[in-house]
């Protein structure tokens, strides 16, 4: 999508030296637009953890270039030792983000590339063709959700004779979250592209703003009518019929059709379902975990520092991005970054291979059974 | 309540010059304790709009106060110039803040009280007697509700077997929305006074954050355990039994029992109704406006300023109070204040002359029908 009239992708391998993987700096969005150099894996590692890059399709395929630069940089005197490095920065990578299963799903992706290949320069060429596959699937994938998502609008569309379909997204579904276009704002790309009138509710999403700094930005730099409200005033909106659908996306599913996105997805739901309005999830397969299938009881809810809620990033009038602290110094806060939404409150998925209920034989429809059966 | 161990109201008469209200200026909060000297009608009403106080029983105390300096201040040539600018004086207190009906309330009961009395000097007496009277009344009720609901708070620390009991809130209901003791918070305080544990999930409440910096600071000044989220996290809280009730304040209720509160009140009712966690709302009887019933249709909802949303107030590093820009700069946004949650969310409303259901029935039984029958 893009900045400034330029087309980027999120995460991409330096022009000239391959050894490099460049990705932008998203926490400095949207006030600056900052291009980060990753040169080996503990940097890569860090960009996850640390949330330079975040998004379920993102942080999946970032880490796949991780195991590149793994790989790059892993001893080569025996492919013993290679390989061993390799699980090693496999282990170290899944531990950054505990909710994200596409972190998981692509680390072993690679590995497995890698393990499929003999002799150590041949391993080094699989993980970068397998880095590269994951992140041009993952762009696919998100323009096939685009696609198949875009009926629904248009059916909102009609129904409205034109006036302008209002959708309200929580958090950061975006191209921003993947390598291009995005889960969540697919179809509404689709949509605007296709010169349908849409405007979209832009959840802030707290604690790390994820919708007010970096969905409004997208949205605004991508040409979509927007308005940014606070987490709270969704249950207000649907309750005045001035909402028509709610998208999401999803950082872990389960093989039933249990959601978990990020905090607050669940409270949409609720006020989606309360006013009879149709709560759509969007997510490429690599987001459905096969193992389970009670999200409430099985999903690990990633807990994060009490400073995300305590203090918060923005720019100052002298135009310095600044941290500033919101509460009592020595009040104590907790930040739970995930909840599940049970399926029961969801009206549908939407995914590269289509559009399903959100239960089991919903998604066996589509997609069989899994890998992991 | 405390601030550093010493007892404050939120408002009062300054202690040696009558024509001086002082009150504490609450946007500075928690950071700094300001307090502020008003002197005219018109400072109070810039007071109670750019939310220098805030919260439904400060708001219709400092009105009353208003009144007394308007009288203190009008034209003592003729009665009838004197009550001119009186009236004028109450339409424009009643202007500053569209939701809150003890505003009008407050407003309403001065006036009334001035024009029975006769000669300018005894009508000035009446104002000031009624502002106090509003004050010690506002205090004397949260103190009941306090009574009233530490009964709820006591039967589940005695179903716990004395662990504590957690319990969330939204926004401020606290002593600093009111004279003392707070709605919300009473039964809290009288609870922790009478030795219950309790822990408090104090919702941050954006765009303003009036959990985070005030219930936060208010809870941590009298010793009351607590914990700040973000808005979004309750639900999550509450699927997994990490809540054992929820209390809030309210701005305005329906004689049938639907209550305005603060923006993201509703999301939370929704998410305690379908976790089977109850639900209760603290209110003085001057918060119900017997002429409405429905409260999604009648309560006018405030939308404030889209600049709320997009800056928000903190400490720097260096201890200065700023605001940042934490959205894109030319993304809209919009700002609902209030949302209304209809009574059938509402487990029981808690007043100053005990518990009801939040029905029309339940209400009745308590307060008959109300003044403006």
């Amino acid at each position: 999508m893009k900045i400034n009239g330029k087309h980027y992708r999120t995460i991409w391998v330096h022009q000239d030296d391959p050894s490099v993987i460049q990705a932008i700096d998203q926490r400095f969005l949207p006030h600056e637009v900052i291009i980060e150099d990753l040169k080996d894996v503990d940097a890569i590692a860090k960009a996850i953890k640390e949330m330079h890059i975040r998004g379920a399709g993102l942080i999946g395929t970032t880490a796949g270039y991780g195991m590149y630069l793994a790989a790059l940089h892993a001893p080569r005197h025996s492919e013993e030792a290679f390989m061993s490095a390799l699980v090693h920065a496999g282990e170290m990578l899944k531990a950054t983000r505990p909710t994200a299963v596409n972190l998981e799903w692509a680390v072993n992706r690679c590995l497995e590339a890698i393990k499929a290949e003999k002799g150590i320069e041949n391993k080094i060429a699989a993980a970068r063709r397998t880095a590269d596959a994951i992140a041009d699937e993952d762009a696919a994938f998100c323009r096939r959700i685009g696609e198949h998502g875009l009926p629904i609008i248009e059916e909102i569309s009609r129904r409205k004779k034109g006036e302008p379909v209002n959708i309200l997204t929580h958090c950061n579904a975006g191209w921003l979250a993947f390598v291009d276009y995005g889960t969540a704002t697919a179809p509404i790309y689709a949509a605007h592209e296709k010169g349908i009138k849409v405007h979209v509710y832009v959840d802030e999403t707290r604690p790390l703003n994820q919708g007010g700094q970096l969905t409004a930005f997208e949205l605004g730099q991508n040409g979509v009518p927007h308005t940014i409200i606070t987490d709270n005033a969704g249950g207000h909106l649907m309750q005045h019929g001035m909402v028509d659908m709610v998208i999401v996306g999803c950082d872990r599913a389960t093989r039933t059709g249990d959601v978990a996105n990020k905090i607050g997805t669940y409270l949409k739901a609720l006020a989606a379902h309360a006013n009879g309005i149709p709560f759509y999830v969007a997510l490429p397969s690599s987001s459905i975990d096969w193992k389970i299938r009670d999200g409430i009881r099985e999903i690990p809810i990633e807990t994060r520092s009490e400073n995300e809620v305590k203090y918060i990033r923005g720019r100052t009038k002298d135009g310095k991005i600044e941290s500033v602290l919101i509460t009592p110094a020595n009040s104590p806060a907790a930040n739970y970054a995930f909840d599940v939404t049970p399926n029961h409150l969801i009206t549908a998925l939407i995914t590269e291979r289509g559009v399903c209920p959100a239960t089991e034989e919903g998604i066996a429809g589509l997609f069989g059974h899994g890998n992991n059966d």
